[in-house]
């Protein structure tokens, strides 16, 4: 048996795509194979990797391999690995089949040392380059082949720099890196008792077996466990030829784009710095010159690179981001992937592509991210406005807002009735929530994207700014200072939460608009989907807000909306404090023609489609004040309504079959509603009357035959009258339930809430936090369906329900109706539609667009790149 | 086609059994076929009912059928029906297959009129008896078939009195009573608008008609809606000849049982009136003799008595209780059936007939009735004291207590502290509960079996009597009056929860004993069940009784319990308070000693036996006192540490995972308690660490992995690592949980609470209590496992978990494990053991033995009778 192949050239046909030689290397050789102009390098398989942890060491016949590779490259650059005059050098680079945070990532300028870097310095004419090349090299691989901490070397760059007053590290002259290259070599045999190795072959060798144990660390293990990838998978190692691009007048580096990332249009875009390396252009020495400036300079790479751009974006169909260098007059492609776009960008190539026949709709509507659009759909800063970004934090949670600064919850509160307000905090608690919801956006020194401020801002759909390190508060004085700003209380701010800037001063903003793009791509989309999408929504104003954003029906409409108001919360609390029947049914009287006012309104905007309506939800001590707050006759009977567990106490249909009259009166509200705009347009609206939190088959029953004979005394409206499925237990007898039910809607929210046994209000910004800060959850799960716990039991729901009453109307009223993951979940479930807020109607819209593809697997999804 | 025949003779064989001629005509033509003497008679068969209901009137033939069975009754008794000088009179009753409230029971004496009265009186010599059994027809036919007030009848009987100062009905003479039945018979007439009927098959065909509408009357459709009984059986009827034991010397009636029922001695048990009917003794007018004297006055009907009493005791091999009249020397037997008893005439009986060879040990088992059992696992009033009942109430919640009264909560508190406490309540409220934690027992005013007392009480296992209206309270002047009796606080009060008694003054208690049958027939069922019966226990002490009980093991032990108590609270809260984690960890170093030295304690007293130890549960906030009485320090971690939904929030596994140092700690105790006893007494115990409210299999496996870690470095001790099973998502993924788990438990309690969204401290005496009265829940799901929906998840969580791990440990270790019909679910379930409070430990063993009997189908349980 001879032993099996572990090395393959980037211009070799190799037997194994992505899983034997990772994204990396299968990446490389693709373009090679494409003709794109590489450096040359050759890939060293997940399968050596596998072999050499089995094994402890390198397994035989690898190093071999490797060095006959090694010669290859020596013969076509017609340099030798390791020669002091001339040197070829390499980077090796990790490269699993999925991209990894936690292992190693790569050590560049291996071939360098004592002797070679002279060499260096000589043919590139430049001794600082090449001097700061081998430095860079005894740190990557004494940090990464031999586990040196990093700030060793930090310090001794930063000690030297404060010696000889040299702001930047491009300030050290030649002499100095001299210098700093021998005290980086004494630190290597401090740590390691050992020299830095001057064989450029022993270089490689160790460089690549820390690449392999790198899959191991704990980070990575970690990452892994969290993604469920295998721990067997393994890494492939990449050696890539050395180019630079800063030899002389003939090099040069850039990055360029096959179309403009920030709004999609058509035509080159990009940067390009004559005679310089990547590394430059990173450091800001010197200002790139737009790419078209490449032509004049170096005409022929131009030409060949603007054809390289066309055959990739062909080759992949996406838009690409591409770093290129020119050595010598040579192109070399050193990347290309799928660029980042803005939201519209995307959308517009999108489009684009399409009438340039180079996609078709359905790889359209595949391409676009959902979670990306979000930021379309938020007020934004007018794009037309000037201002001044002061400090970034991160883009905790989509959206602009602008208003005036308060620095606690209470006063946001209290100033947030009467004008639009800012929320500035080093970070918030769950005692902060009052401020939070009357606040337009929230700004906090410290925190993650999953911080408590950032998880409840982004539940309430609200933007946020979090972990703005430059910000610093002194509470005391009631001052925030960002860099020479000194802002108070009243000051006005402005946060952009989908790009985390900060800005000093008002900022107009404008609506989210559903520009011709999106429209196109959305009515592809609709084209394609089988989910309905529906919008949850309490009022006329939503209702028409939502059909304009695409909604085909009313999901959610949460009657308890209707009973705050000023005029109404009284007359509520007058019925909740009733001592009898009697008396509730009085308070009940005059509620229902404000109800019937509102079901009119919202039945006439929806004309035509389905508005399904939820009975009475929430537990009755949410209509009174808080007991300390409250007037001294209603406190006995908050304290009777006080709950310890609210979640799971008197609340939905419970209060509905002990108080009968509050279902009665609000089941009387609708069919008159109804009546009333049928006999006004015409057309019957289409009622669905929807009982919340039933857990048992009886107690629908009772409340079927509640709602019928209430109907039945009214008038002859037709309606649906089903439930949500918000328990675990109503999932699991969702077969008797069914008998009573004409449709199921699951309340994903509180079915999360008792299937995982998380209270929302005690776990986000809490254990929850914890949790995902610490990897024991990836995910949210209130804002991503938990699919294989919440999930399963939706499916037992649906067939258990669906095999009682094949034809029972199946959807989703929770949040995650318009969660792109959870949509397509919710499709898969074979759910006839989803429900969400307006503003997410486009979304879930593409979302349910792009399961159906995935299902029939009708679009091309581009990968890798 | 011949017309289906609708009516059997009790002395026919019969095509059918109960299903056809329901449970009373079974049982009589039973009798008759035994030949035992029971009155000659006929049952119409539910068919008949059926056909009725479908028809809207009686089916072709019926009437006919019932004439010609008239026909051969009137032939055998030698008399007419409706003969005025010597009338054949028949009762009706009716009988459906399940025995059902709300249906029409009886009417007696059909067959009398005008005339016949007066041939009765003749042939009786006692007018007063004929006129009084003839206005009993007139009122129970104008109530049952005509739908008449019966207060109407009742005020009418009133008045009469009044008028004659007669102070019994008995009072009232032969003329009387034909004064009334006039007066009834207007009353009929005003009614109904006619006659009341004199023809007696006229009499009997509506009488039939009746029985069969009331099989549809709503009190039966909500009944037979509960308790799952077809609304299409029907009822059958049955047509009995009237004897009469009041005619003369020869004549007599008596009431017997074939064993003492209150100590199921042997030998015979009953009371005999001379010359009386049933209706005398039930008066009380007249002092029954015992059975024996029945000896000298009719000895062959009383040797024809014992014979028969053997004989139906052989048949049914049962305890009967017997009712008989003797009509001029003749036995008739009216009723035989299985005789109520106490819990120990029940076990005394059963070992008996076992030794006796009547009935077998598995029959024995399957006859004890382990929900009374109960009676005797609570601490009794001491048999051999004197005491007056001052009143009765329900018997809510078993158990004996004796103590001072104490007229609210908060002094039950306080003094429960110092004494034994009765607290004495209108009716109990959620605000009252720390008040019933602190009281030996409780009784109210008002309410009934599911009342808020009642059904907090039977939870906590304390003695209560509910709804004792004889009781009434001035909470003002501080003052209970019982009769005569005035009670203030402080004064001794003793009640019966299992017999309802109350006694004003102490009494003295016995503990809870399980005497010699007990211990037979648990030693039998032992040998019978596959289930094993474990305890909980949190204490040496409650080890020590649980293992007398005959518990094999410690299914849960709760280490919280010992994070109270004076020494250790303080150090608990100075953990909580810490600002850091070294803080923490030095306050866990101090308690460290305390909890290893209680595993010690209950390792030795579990010897040999396995101890399922459960880490720290709790929200921490329940180790803190409560804000408004805690020092000021303290108030802002208590207000950081409060929830709104605490069930839902940071505990169990939560914690272990957010604060690990409190979870190694445990650990630590746990392995080196485990050590200390080993070497001490050479035998390594058994020992099951057990982690709290897993939803999430990466959970379990962070702390499956710091409990190995922790127990590595202590030393070699054997252990498992389980998890309870108490959320809806770990039964849903039981299969990746049980990767990491030895074993789980279901803590049906929080399973409960969390899938069905019912807080048991919500639920509980507010809407719960107004399901159960409401009859939308049959059964408390906190008592009784609610199956259908938490043993359907549970039935998940087994083949999922077993699926993963076909040897998975499996118990149960919520309060369900004691209570009889969740036991027999657990073992239909397959689980490998129930564990339950110590005191229900018997029961859980005999219901474990019942369940494996029924399985088998080896017991011969006695129906019917």
């Amino acid at each position: 048996m001879t032993a099996p192949r572990y090395v393959y050239a980037f211009d070799e046909a190799v037997p194994g795509g992505r899983e034997l030689l990772g994204g990396k290397g299968i990446g490389l050789a693709e373009m090679t194979e494409l003709g794109v102009p590489v450096p040359a390098g050759f890939t060293i398989t997940t399968e050596a990797c596998r072999a050499a942890m089995a094994l402890g060491r390198a397994p035989d016949g690898l190093d071999a391999e490797v060095d006959e590779h090694v010669g290859r490259l020596e013969q076509r650059a017609g340099k030798r690995f390791g020669d002091p005059k001339d040197p070829l050098l390499v980077s090796v680079r990790s490269g699993a089949a999925v991209s990894m945070p936690g292992m190693m990532d790569t050590i560049l300028n291996l071939g360098l040392n004592d002797v070679a870097v002279e060499g260096l310095a000589r043919t590139t004419g430049n001794a600082r380059f090449a001097r700061d090349s081998y430095r860079r090299l005894i740190q990557m691989f004494g940090e990464v082949v031999e586990g040196i901490d990093g700030h060793r070397f930090e310090q001794s760059l930063a000690d030297l720099k404060s010696k000889r007053r040299a702001a930047q590290d491009t300030d050290l002259t030649a002499e100095d890196l001299a210098e700093l290259i021998e005290t980086y070599k004494a630190t290597y045999r401090e740590s390691t008792g050992g020299e830095f190795p001057q064989d450029a072959r022993d270089q490689l060798r160790r460089a690549v077996r820390a690449v392999f144990d790198s899959w191991g660390n704990p980070r990575a293990q970690v990452y892994r466990r969290a993604h469920r990838i295998p721990d067997d998978l393994g890494t492939a190692v990449n050696v890539v030829q050395m180019v630079f691009g800063n030899k002389g007048e003939d090099c040069g580096t850039g990055v360029c784009f096959t179309r403009d990332p920030s709004t999609g249009g058509q035509g080159l875009y990009g940067e390009f710095l004559a005679n310089a390396q990547g590394e430059d252009v990173v450091a800001g020495i010197r200002t790139p010159e737009p790419l078209e400036a490449m032509q004049a300079r170096l005409p022929k790479a131009y030409e060949q690179l603007l054809g390289t751009m066309r055959r990739l974006e062909e080759h992949y169909r996406d838009m690409q981001d591409i770093e290129f260098t020119v050595e010598e007059g040579r192109l070399y492609l050193l990347q290309t992937r799928a660029a980042k776009r803005t939201a519209a960008a995307g959308l517009k190539a999108a489009v684009d592509m399409v009438d340039e026949g180079l996609i078709s709709r359905e790889d359209a509507i595949a391409r676009i991210d959902p979670a990306q659009l979000d930021q379309l759909l938020h007020p934004m800063l007018d794009p037309n406005e000037q201002y001044d970004v002061a400090a970034t934090g991160l883009n905790a949670s989509p959206g602009a807002a602008s208003g005036s600064i308060v620095f606690d919850a209470d006063t946001a509160a209290e100033r947030g009735e009467r004008e639009d307000v800012i929320l500035v905090r080093w970070e918030t608690t769950p005692d902060d929530i009052h401020g939070m919801i009357a606040a337009k956006g929230i700004l906090t020194v410290h925190g993650g994207m999953t911080s408590h401020a950032a998880v409840v801002a982004r539940g309430m759909g609200k933007p946020c700014v979090a972990g703005c390190e430059a910000l610093s508060l002194d509470l005391k004085a009631g001052v925030a200072r960002i860099g020479e700003h000194e802002l108070r209380e009243g000051d006005p701010l402005t946060i952009d939460g989908g790009t985390g800037r900060v800005i000093v001063g008002p900022v107009r903003l404008v609506p989210p608009q559903i520009n011709e793009d999106f429209q196109t791509v959305l009515g592809w989309a609709d084209d394609v989907r089988r989910l309905k999408v529906r919008a949850n929504a309490d009022t006329p104003e939503d209702a028409v807000r939502a059909r304009a954003f695409g909604a085909e029906g009313i999901g959610l409409c949460r009657t308890e909306h209707m009973f705050f108001g000023d005029e109404r919360l009284p007359v509520v609390q007058e019925m909740i404090m009733a001592r009898d029947e009697q008396g509730r049914r009085s308070a009940l009287d005059r509620l229902l023609p404000m109800q019937q006012s509102d079901f009119e309104g919202i039945f006439e905007a929806m004309a035509g489609l389905p508005v399904t309506i939820r009975l009475l939800d929430p537990p009755l001590h949410e209509f009174l004040p808080a007991f300390d707050e409250a007037p001294e006759e209603m406190r006995e009977r908050i304290k009777q309504l006080q709950e310890s567990n609210p979640m799971l106490g008197t609340r939905g249909c419970r209060l509905g079959l002990q108080f009968p009259e509050i279902y009665e009166m609000q089941v009387r509200a609708i069919v008159r509603a109804a009546k009333v705009v049928r006999d006004k347009t015409g057309e019957a609206p289409l009622v669905e009357i929807m009982h919340p939190l039933v857990g048992f088959a009886e107690e629908l029953r009772r409340l079927r035959a509640l709602t019928v004979a209430v109907a039945a005394e009214e008038n002859d409206v037709e309606y649906l009258c089903g439930t949500m499925i918000e328990l675990p237990r109503a999932c699991i007898r969702a077969d008797e339930i069914a008998e009573h039910a004409d449709f199921f809607s699951f309340g994903t929210n509180d079915l999360t809430q008792t299937a995982l046994g998380f209270s929302r209000d005690d776990a986000e910004g809490k254990f929850l936090t914890h949790y995902l800060e610490g990897g024991v959850l990836e995910r949210n799960p209130f804002e991503t369906l938990d699919q294989s716990g919440v999930g399963d039991l939706m499916q037992i729901a649906v067939e258990r329900g669906r095999g009682a009453k094949a034809h029972l109307k199946l959807g989703i009223c929770g949040e995650h109706g318009g969660e792109p993951a959870s949509v397509a979940f919710c499709h898969e479930l074979g759910l006839d539609y989803v429900s969400c807020s307006p503003f997410r109607v486009p979304l879930a819209r593409l979302a349910a667009a792009q399961a159906a593809l995935a299902e029939t697997g009708a679009a091309y999804v581009a990968a890798g790149g």
